[in-house]
């Protein structure tokens, strides 16, 4: 028997739960064990439940494998299990997250308890210091086991190009987003909807972007994260796109330093999962390309498989200090690789 | 005999000329007279050269008209007219408007000539008093005709919101533009660079906005146009639209109007051709759609006949004054449609 | 008051419902009364139960209409009617449509009916005469009312291209489909399942095809109709395409003639509706296009507004005898617009 | 130094030619050793040349690489080179490869000289004897070297289906084919003409299909091929596809073998490239799919890293005996992966 990690995934069927799948097959650390779904999922084998997305084929042997219901008794008597990924509906997410987190580590792409005081919300690479903060959480709830979120997708890769411009001082950033259909889940958005067509709205997302990021660029002072203060303001597209949310940001910051050493900040830019080796932490968390057209979806959203974040387009701004475009990959960094990175750094660090 | 305005198009063959054309049919004033294209089509029937992009058929009158080379001495030879809608690559655009402005009014969609001090800059809406600049070009030039310019497609939407809040005292306006295929001509962009992909980048649309919209909401002193004082910055953006620039706005006011202010600004919003209720005049301008999903490309570029533009998602913003979306349709308002307005406007003022 | 039948529509919400109501604007014969839908819409208005879909406003005053259940008596109660448009999942159409039909016309767009032996199946130009099968029906049910049907939208731009070729003898067909996105309805297709992909199977879409075709292009023979005995072969995709199925086909004949004398057959084609001058009647139901990459489906499936089918790339066939590429507008001819039809056929006959 | 061969790539700027650069990173046998491409870009480096299409990398040390004028003396004069990979326009590739094939072993995917009747029309697994045909060539002609061909992208698909069918007698191929983007090189199509819609035309393509797949199919018997003598008919569509060539195809057998066996013949082929373990045959040329809806371009075109067919949707046809829906990839097995698979079997025969 291999001594990894065991693994239940919550919304095992969904798109990001397929993801959390396709990226755990030969996971050094990690290991499926459990996969739970909706009632109406559950009972049957994974196969049968599932409409397949991924390019890579199902696994075999996860295709085998029982779907159980989501709540721990359930999930107990299917198999034995370590941690738990989660990418549940917000509603559901909510009290389940609770019932597992009471006795299990739980990674949550859901956005319901992101913004609780007690609860990390978590970029590895920017604020690792954070997962301490699941020991106030335990203390407090009388836990063994704990919640620790990610971000939405569309806050990641703009937060991951902010870190190393704080040194700089930021007071304001504005981002225009071109977010990618997979970002809505599945079946999501329909192609009626978005065929020769652009939808200038996604529920919830603006308010999203514009807290998240101040709390992953806080402080953590041993007890509570004292959020970044600077400001945000966020507008949010929909586009015809697969994977890949593409974002256009304006940054003023205190300081002018010269575009050569923002992309030299850029380019330099490691964090903790880098030093430490994880096994899912891309060489460069930012890449900066020099063409004058890119990123672009297509073609940049793999980079660093898809754990990278891609910039470009950068140039001094007449108004703010700088723009520049940033891409990342909504259903790797920005939702299953993200939430396994973050999961490595809690067990490199001995939390999980 | 009709008492029509007869009218050449120069560049008849390209996307913008083929506009030109549809539009022109059972015009109440002009009428079509020459049509001229690049050596490689002059010769031939209209029908044998062109690669009809309209979703109306081409006329059959049209389709028989002979395309002659672009130059005056050619030009003349084949019909009489009075007015030249041009839509012309920059580098033919610059002498031949030149050679045709001599002689005639010279209504251009390039870009070479419209930032020239004695050339107006024209959306009949906001600046229709600019128009009597080109009196101070025929006396500087010694010219019978003149050259007058409508703004880039990406510039007019935007433009056209800004107007009204002109009275709010703008300070700073950032734009994210999503442009469509058809702004970039024909074949313009290859399907297979933007099939599920965003490409961030236009070649010199950036400067044209910054700078247009300062002219175009400048005053004019009888002399020369001074320009208007706020700043601006564009970040401009392909998406995989066929027809529909969307652009995400950002507004500094100096005042904090009430949304319902800003609601009823817009609506009311009429300027000279809705007074003198030109023939290609829409009823209003810019229409504010209530909806939380809208403008889209899809469903709203053709408000107005696709002279309108379309606003939506209006809020307030945290860190500049307000937030919004609007959408133009690129080849009509932001081209052809823009063009025919503008002379529509000259003529009923007596200048062409 | 005006002295049109007052229409109910069945499935008002849908996007065959929808065009149901766009196509009634100001239709001179039927003004609609009743809006039903499904219980989650019954009790609201129109304007707050409908995702609006139609590129053309909602009708003020059809947003303000209530929508009713969908049984008879909630029918009745909302409004009177003379006759019913139906566009009914098949589970709900089966019974509901019995319902109705004893009482009123019913015109049917659901498969569920369609081959019942005394339920017409009827393109009015095709076969009108089918329509003296409601009588028999109407006898044998002892019903007031009666149900009459539509065919499934792949089947109707095919039938209408073989119809003028039965002159010639058809033994075997065989076509491909490439068809639109709006024909699995709303929200129908996920974009998700369809960027950059065609999707090669539509369920129950083949053995339409194969068999409604026969039972249209039969011969009523005063008690029931006697199918077409050639042969039919159906292989059917899905495109990113909104509105529009693209056919490609392949038709051997008994005969030989000429393609001229194809273009000819086609191009002449006229039936009842067109001798009646109905007012949904295109003037010409099949339209021969001769360059050579031409039906397609943007360009030409407004064509007849949406009423006339276009036939391109007529050739000999190496196996066959000819080989074509047809296109018709399937949610018009091949739903609302052919349901108008078929009720306008009905009321000139003097049969509802 | 390696003792792999040295290859030149003629069109290597163009889309098939970047694909051969692709596929060629690593290879066991050859090693780039020239690129050769239009005088436009002759003269400077590969990367200041390309607008690079692949998502993976342009490989550094190609992109500092010359670009060579494409005849054999500019060639000789940047390297030494033992076999050419040219994807040149028609109207080049005729002398070019005449003038190359005088010296050295030629692959050609233009299609120019694909019917010539001492050329081999190549598909590794169908016709590896037919390869003899270049000892004829070189022969009749006096030539150091060779040309062989590889088939149209359209072609190749389709064909390797029939290959396992000869043995059942077949009499009749119907085909049907929705073909991507890539098959029209860059920048092919335009946005513009394919955003919502189906291009039923690609100049040249059915003309291809129907007569390269009986030479393919037809026997060598030590001086020239003689034709299989079945009937073929294709008609062709573009599609809004990236990559993937989906065909429809109807079949007629003499015998009417059970569907299982049918299966198991697809499964069961395999070729010379397998038994020769060649370094770019996939382990299984045909694969078959299950699931009702497959395959579909964006899931199934990298299967076998891009070189197997898959084949899906195998049913009783009610006219002919089968009907089924096959994907190739076209710019891999349907080109560069077609073109480096029939390298390696000249090389492995000891011919090249």
């Amino acid at each position: 028997m291999s001594n990894k990690r065991r693994v239940a995934i919550l919304g095992a069927t969904g798109a990001v739960g397929q993801r959390y799948i396709q990226l755990l097959q030969k996971h050094p650390w990690f290991e499926i064990s459990v996969l739970a779904a909706s009632d109406r999922s559950a009972g049957k084998k994974f196969k049968d439940a599932v409409t397949w997305l991924m390019e890579t084929e199902l696994p075999k042997e996860i295709g085998e494998m029982p779907i159980t219901h989501i709540d721990v008794k359930s999930a107990e008597q299917t198999g034995d299990f370590d941690l738990v990924f989660t990418s549940l509906p917000s509603d559901l997410a909510g009290p389940t997250e609770n019932e597992f987190g009471a006795h299990y580590p739980v990674f949550s792409k859901a956005s319901v308890h992101r913004m609780d005081k007690d609860v990390p919300l978590i970029i590895p690479e920017i604020n690792p210091d954070h997962i301490e903060l699941v020991k106030v959480q335990q203390k407090k709830r009388n836990w063994k086991g704990f919640i620790t979120t990610d971000p939405n997708c569309g806050t990641i890769g703009m937060t991951l190009t902010l870190k190393p411009l704080m040194q700089f001082g930021i007071q304001q950033v504005m981002v225009t987003t071109m977010q990618a259909l997979s970002g809505a889940g599945y079946p999501g958005v329909s192609a009626i909807d978005i065929i020769d067509n652009v939808v200038p709205y996604i529920s919830g997302e603006e308010e999203k972007i514009e807290s998240e990021a101040l709390k992953i660029l806080g402080s953590f002072n041993g007890a509570t994260v004292d959020y970044a203060k600077f400001q945000l303001s966020a507008s949010c597209n929909r586009v015809n796109v697969k994977d890949g949310h593409l974002e256009s940001i304006f940054v003023k910051l205190d300081k002018e330093p010269p575009l050569e050493k923002i992309i030299d900040v850029f380019t330099q830019f490691k964090g903790e999962p880098q030093k430490l080796n994880l096994p899912s932490a891309p060489a460069q968390p930012l890449i900066v390309r020099h063409e004058k057209n890119r990123p672009q979806p297509r073609y940049d959203r793999d980079a660093g498989q898809g754990q990278s974040v891609v910039v470009g387009r950068l140039r001094k701004d007449p108004i703010m200090t700088l723009k520049y475009t940033c891409l990342s990959h909504n259903t790797i960094r920005g939702a299953a690789g993200g939430g396994i990175l973050s999961a490595e750094l809690y067990v490199a660090k001995g939390l999980a």
